[in-house]
């Protein structure tokens, strides 16, 4: 068996350990004679696996008890219509725009209510977080809305925005569960789970017990409803039954390891070894403001374009996979989530090192 | 490794060889150092997976080039609200109603169109098809509904309904792909992969493409709209990847079977083995309308409830596992998917006989 080392954006690596074990159980989970995916979802032993699933997630965030969560389908970008089309009452809503998901959220938005932007970070390609401590929100805003890790920029939200009493919404797809989380701050906090959690199909929504409502738009559909997903425990129809049993596995892994803290602290160790080796480098340079530096997400760049697909090329023979850059952006993207191991870094390094010394102007 | 005969109605039991192909390939697959739940979706590698998959679903069904083959997220239920709001322009759509799925495609059409029931089978909980050769559609109606295979109900169309023009669409969930179907009868076909393809979280959609408009409602949330999805091959967002992987490697394991005219002679006999059983037998009997009898799920009772629930346990204690019938229904409910083999017939049909034997009205 080969594994590279994998850097893909999303979706993306997962702890070997949570593969062998499903694996292992593809057949047969727990002698119950069947795969998880052939099981019922209205079973009790697939409940068991909900149920354990959400325990897990509940332990890990520190979710409180006025707090629903719920696994949903359709991704991220349904989420950018359930937002809206859930939360609005006075039809008003404030978005700060970091970077392609979160304009895609405020477009849509602008199907259901009056968006606005109170800040943006376009005027330089997404390369920096804006100041959000004192922004222009309204006094009948329904909702702010954030995306708190850029996946395609690499930047990172390192303050919450103040959002001056108001609602505060985030799409934490790519950063979710890479550090703990004060859930208390959110009115919605969702992420798709292909990014640090499990496989494609499934999304997370954490909500706020009172924002959930029945006073909706006629035009909602069924399956865009929050109250219908909360009232059912995310079975209203069919959930995406085998994600949300790997998503589980992931919960326990990272509880194995010692939670939130213990992975932020080994995530901080990752980046910092990254970009401490691109800030010394002659050959490469980071794209983003410093001060807004993704854990999740490194983007760099070399001296040329040229370079930069050679880097890419050469990398990918020696096996370190998915490091080209978003077509946006360009240069490279070595997205380092929760699975992937400090080895995994250290290689890295070691191999742009050897880059260095090989193309470099210093070079024999 | 134990496996059960399992005949749950969905998610439900899936080719043995396809699991463990599956389980083979979790690591590694096809020595690209990752898991297909790893990889970008926008990879060559994965492209190769969902453009092999749709080509051996249109050799299958032998799609015509003018239908558009979508991998959506959702399930049937996202496409009760799709249905509607792709294809009104009259705002009037007919309805048959022939069961719980079609009753609730049918409540939800109700938010954007004038729908009707022309026909319904509610009278009699839904034991019988009702004849749909003459009724009353009407001349602007948009498109004609139908549910092919009534999963809850164990009934099935034999005949297509007369549509009298209208395009028809066909919510074919629990029979897709158990028989030969003539794709160019239907507007849509949508299927929930969870009956007789794949793991639940993936929905199959075959469209006319000429039913595909850009002229929607403003309100119409960008996931819930084909021609999106259509103009992305089903990668607007981030398809479920691994679920769609599996469709494939089922789709594979029909083509190798004979394709849908070799696996309906074997639904055939498999159905005929169980239901010839039932209809001799002194303590089971069938459900439904011998004229709308489904092939994929087989409902039938006992003399009592009492009876019921004693078989339904003592079968689970050997082997036999999700007989339970729907709570709405009642009795027994054996789903007999592609997937289920001859062998788990003849074991259920002897364990049925060692039961009537032992507890029959005869017993000694």
């Amino acid at each position: 068996m080969k594994r590279v080392y994998n850097f893909s954006a999303g979706p993306a690596i997962l702890p070997e350990a949570v593969l062998k074990e499903a694996a292992a159980e593809m057949l047969d989970y727990q002698d119950s004679g069947m795969s998880v995916m052939e099981m019922s979802h209205r079973s009790k032993i697939y409940q068991g696996i909900i149920d354990e699933a959400e325990k897990d997630l509940r332990t890990l965030l520190n979710i409180p008890n006025n707090y629903k969560v719920l696994f949903l389908q359709g991704g991220a970008t349904t989420q950018f219509s359930m937002v809206p089309m859930n939360l609005m009452k006075h039809k008003k809503a404030d978005y700060i725009i970091t970077g392609q998901w979160a304009t895609k959220a405020y477009e849509e938005a602008l199907k259901y209510v009056d968006a606005k932007i109170v800040a943006s970070s376009k005027d330089k390609n997404f390369n920096y977080i804006p100041d959000c401590s004192n922004l222009d929100i309204r006094d009948d805003a329904d909702y702010v809305y954030m995306c708190d890790n850029n996946t395609i920029f690499g930047t990172k939200f390192k303050n919450l925005p103040n959002t001056k009493g108001k609602i505060l919404v985030n799409d934490a797809s790519s950063s979710f569960l890479s550090e703990p989380m004060d859930v208390t701050k959110y009115g919605i906090i969702f992420a798709g789970a292909q990014k640090n959690v499990g496989p494609a199909g499934t999304v997370i929504v954490i909500i706020r017990e009172d924002l959930i409502t029945k006073d909706l738009e006629k035009y909602v559909p069924i399956m865009l409803r929050y109250d219908i997903h909360a009232e059912n425990g995310s079975m209203y129809n069919t959930p995406p039954t085998y994600g949300i049993y790997l998503c589980g596995k992931v919960f326990k892994w990272l509880l194995n390891l010692g939670g939130l803290e213990a992975i932020e602290k080994i995530n901080i160790e990752k980046a910092n070894l990254l970009y401490d080796y691109i800030d010394q480098s002659k050959m490469f340079y980071g794209t983003v403001d410093k001060a807004s530096r993704s854990l999740m997400n490194v983007c760099f760049k070399s001296t040329s374009e040229a370079l930069d697909e050679l880097f890419i090329k050469e990398a990918k023979q020696e096996g370190f996979d998915n490091l080209k850059g978003y077509r946006t952006v360009g240069g490279m993207r070595a997205s380092i989530y929760n699975a992937m191991p400090m080895e995994g870094i250290k290689a890295l390094v070691a191999f742009m090192a050897r880059f260095e010394e090989k193309y470099g102007e210093n070079h024999a």
